[in-house]
C-alpha cells in the first residue's frame, strides 16, 4: 500500500490553505483578499508554481507527522498556518529590507504602496494563527493550544532575528559569534517550529518531540550555511545571482564573517569600502586564502550530520515518510542553487 | 467588604503587563525591549501615566468578567492581551498613518525607523497573543483557547477596519454606508471582544456572552460617534485640537458624510477642495443647516441607549462592577475632549 503521495500531499495542502482563506477572509473585502492571494501566488500577474514558492515548510510540517507515527492529514491545520506565518513575515520583511521583486515578481508594498502592505501583512499572520484552530477537530483542543504556542513564540523569535539583521546593516564589521543568533531567528527556528508541530500532531513523547525539534533547527541553520556558501561560490548562471553576489551586496554571511576576524588581506580590502563586481575574483581568493571556504564547507556538513542524526533519532521506523524526510534534506542542501 | 478597587485594579493590570513581557521578551534584545516599554509609557524621555495612556480596554475587560460574576483576578491575562493588542495595532497605525506624535510622544517610527517599527510592532503582537496562555491556569484551556480565537479574529476584524480607512482616504466622497464598517474595525471590535473576554473568562452562558459583546460594540459605536462630534463642535481649549479640526483634516466623519449626502452649500463647498481653517465657521453653519449636528448627537444618543441596554442585560445584578461599567460608559460617552 502507498501511504504517501507527494503530490496528494501538495494538493491537499492548497486545498486546505483555500478553506483557510475563504473562512477567514469574507468575500467582501476585495482587495485585501486580492493583495493575500497575489501574494500567495494564487492571482495576478506572475501567478502560478513559480510564484507559491516551494512550499517547503507545510510539507516539512506534514512529512514530520508521518514520521511521527501519525496520518499526515490530521496535520494539515499545522502546515497551512506555517505556510501563512511564513508568508506574513515575508510581507514585511520585503518592507523592511526594500526589497522589490520575491519569487519574480513585484513585492506587495511595490505593488500597493507600504501602508496596505504593512497592514496586509497583518492580516495574513492573524490567517495563519487562524487556520491552527481546526486543529482541535483534527487532533485535539491539547494540542491546538500547544501547537499554537510554539507558533506564537516562533514568530517572536523570528522578529527577534530580523531585528537583528536590521540592527547589523549599519555595521561594517560584526564578531563571527553574532552570525549564529541572527540565522537561528531567521532561518532556523520556523523549520524547527514546523518539525515540532508536526511531530506533536502525532502525539509523541517529550524526547522524540525534541528531536523532530533539533532536526528542524539543524536543518535550518544548514541550509542558511549552504545558502552562504552559494552565495559566494555559487555557480552564477544556475543561482541566477550575480558572480560572489553576497560580497558586492556586503552581506554578513558566515565566510566573511570568518574571514573578517583574521587580520589580512581580505579584512584590509574589506574596511576599504564597498566590494565592486570588478574585486569579485580577487576577493574570493583573499576569502579562501584565510580558510573560509573550508571552514563553510565544514560547517555544513557538520550541520547536516547534526541534522541528519536528530532526525534518526526522532523517527522510530524508517518508514516512507522518513525516506521523504531524507530526501527533503538532501534537496536542501545539496543544491546548487 | 470592598470588593473591588480601582486601583487595585490598575496596580495589578501594570504587573500583569509586566509580568508578561519579562517573560516573553529576553533580556538580551536590549533594543526591541527598550522600543516595546517606550511605546507601552514605562520608559524613555516623557514616560508617565499620561504616555500609558487610559488603559481603558483592559479595565473593561476586569470590569465585565467582575460583573459577569467572577474575580476579576482570574480574567488579567486577558486584560494584559488586550492592552497589547491595542498598542500593537497604533505602532502600525502610526507608520501607516504617517503619525508622527502619540500621548504627546514621537511615535516608534520617528525614532527608531519604519523598518523596525514594522518588526517591533509584529513583536508586540506576538506579546499580546502569548500573554493570554495564562488564562489556562486562572481559569481552563476551553477559555483560554476561545478567548485566542476570539482575540485574533478580532484582530483580523482590525485590518480590515484599517483597509477601508486607507482607502477612503484617496476619495473625496463617500456614501454614508460605508462610516460603519470602518469604524466597526477601527473601534468597536476590539471593544466587543474586551466585554465578551470579559464574559468568557466568568464563564456565562451564550446569551449573556451575547449581551456583554453587544455592550462593547454598542460602546465603541458611540465612542467614535462621540469624538467625531468632538472633532468638529468640541471646545478646541479642551480638546487640545484646532476648532473644527476634522473639517480642515478633511477626515470623512459622521456629520461630514452625512451633510454630504445632500446637494447643498456644505456638498458644493467640500468638493471645491481643501478646507482652511479661515473657512471653519461658514462650513460649520452649512452642515448645522443641513441637519449634520442633531442626526450626530441623535446616533450618539440612540448608541448609547444600546449600549446601556446591553449593558443591563448582560449583568444579573447591579453590583459595584455594573457600577463601575456604567460609570466607565459615562466617561467615555460624556467627554467633552
Amino acid at each position: 500500500m502507498i501511504l504517501m503521495d507527494n503530490n496528494e500531499m501538495r494538493h491537499a495542502l492548497e486545498e486546505e490553505l483555500h478553506r483557510s482563506f475563504n473562512h477567514w477572509v469574507p468575500e467582501q473585502d476585495q482587495e485585501l483578499r486580492e493583495i493575500l492571494a497575489y501574494h500567495m501566488g494564487w492571482e495576478g500577474a506572475g501567478a502560478g508554481e513559480k510564484a507559491q514558492g516551494k512550499r517547503i515548510r507545510p510539507m516539512l510540517v506534514l512529512l514530520s507527522a508521518a514520521a511521527a507515527g501519525a496520518d499526515w492529514r490530521v496535520a494539515l491545520p499545522a502546515a497551512a498556518s506555517v505556510e501563512y506565518l511564513h508568508n506574513f513575515s515575508l510581507i514585511h520583511d520585503d518592507i523592511e529590507d526594500q526589497d522589490e521583486i520575491r519569487r519574480g515578481r513585484p513585492t506587495v508594498w511595490v505593488k500597493w504602496g507600504i501602508a496596505k502592505a504593512i497592514n496586509a501583512g497583518d492580516l495574513m499572520c492573524m490567517l495563519g494563527l487562524l487556520s491552527l484552530f481546526r486543529l482541535e477537530k483534527t487532533v485535539s483542543l491539547e494540542v491546538s493550544a500547544r501547537a499554537s504556542q510554539i507558533l506564537q513564540e516562533t514568530c517572536a523569535h523570528l522578529t527577534r532575528g530580523q531585528h537583528l539583521d536590521l540592527s547589523y546593516e549599519s555595521e561594517q564589521i560584526l564578531p563571527l559569534e553574532s552570525y549564529w543568533p541572527m540565522v537561528g531567528g531567521k532561518t532556523a527556528a520556523l523549520l524547527a517550529c514546523c518539525t515540532e508541530m508536526g511531530a506533536i500532531s502525532a502525539g509523541v513523547d517529550e524526547e522524540r518531540r525534541q528531536a523532530f525539534r533539533d532536526f528542524g533547527w539543524h536543518l535550518g541553520l544548514a541550509f542558511q550555511v549552504v545558502d552562504d556558501w552559494l552565495g559566494i561560490w555559487g555557480d552564477a548562471v544556475i543561482t541566477g545571482k550575480g558572480v560572489g553576489s553576497d560580497l558586492v551586496a556586503g552581506k554578513k554571511s558566515l565566510p566573511i564573517l570568518y574571514a573578517l576576524q583574521k587580520p589580512g588581506q581580505f579584512h584590509d580590502r574589506w574596511m576599504a569600502g564597498p566590494v565592486k563586481e570588478n574585486d569579485v575574483a580577487l576577493l574570493t581568493e583573499y576569502l579562501e586564502k584565510e580558510g573560509a571556504k573550508e571552514y563553510t564547507r565544514q560547517k555544513a556538513d557538520e550541520l547536516t550530520s547534526q541534522a541528519c542524526a536528530a532526525l534518526e533519532k526522532a523517527t522510530e521506523y524508517q518508514n516512507e515518510a522518513f525516506q521523504g524526510l531524507s530526501q527533503l534534506t538532501d534537496v536542501l542542501l545539496k543544491r546548487r542553487s
